[in-house]
């Protein structure tokens, strides 16, 4: 079994990866940040950090706070956050039925068990 | 300006990603360990863990040396080695050929400067 995981790197030096999209997705899910954080098992303050990021790599925001600013009542996407994951979520699935082949061929000569990751 | 980084995942944990398929291609094109992290400006301790973790990676290796051992006098990719580059590779290109107009889409929406890369 093999995977392949995709990154955007940006001008600024902006990514969005696999994390990032998965996010997105839990905040749209969820409603909320604190919620996305818990279901990602990540702290509430790396979540924050992570949407921030965003929201400031971006002409728009790709969070907003429903009310109560962003540590308050709820989150959601904007048009444009829903926008980048979408687009995002198209290119993995392209890249993964285009590579499919590739991805079996490797995935056939790796070791159930490697030596050290890095 | 966006673009898309592929890394290959593998059941055991095992990565490969630009940085070692920049290094494969750079031991290829030099036939040597040294000058190949050399000329990637890493250091030679480095550029031999990368290569070592591909080697215990796979049924077969990646890179052999061509005498007196890895550290020794030059060293070369295997047939293997060589099938790894050129798949990942293709599936860089093919997914960079799909990605182009959901990429130029993000980009025209990213900012020059973002804020701290997380």
């Amino acid at each position: 079994m093999a995977q392949l995981k995709l990154s955007i790197v940006f001008g600024s030096g902006a990514r969005i990866g696999p994390g990032k999209a998965a996010l997105l997705e839990s905040v749209r899910d969820t409603g909320s940040i604190s919620a996305a954080a818990r279901g990602m098992g990540m702290s509430y303050k790396r979540a924050w950090l992570l949407l921030d990021s965003m929201n400031q790599a971006f002409a728009e925001p790709v969070v907003t706070a429903a009310s109560g600013g962003m540590r308050g009542g709820g989150a959601q996407l904007t048009s444009f956050g829903a926008e980048l994951l979408e687009r995002y979520r198209r290119m993995e699935e392209q890249a993964a039925a285009l590579a499919a082949d590739d991805l079996a061929a490797l995935a056939r000569m790796a070791l159930p068990e490697a030596g050290p990751k890095i």
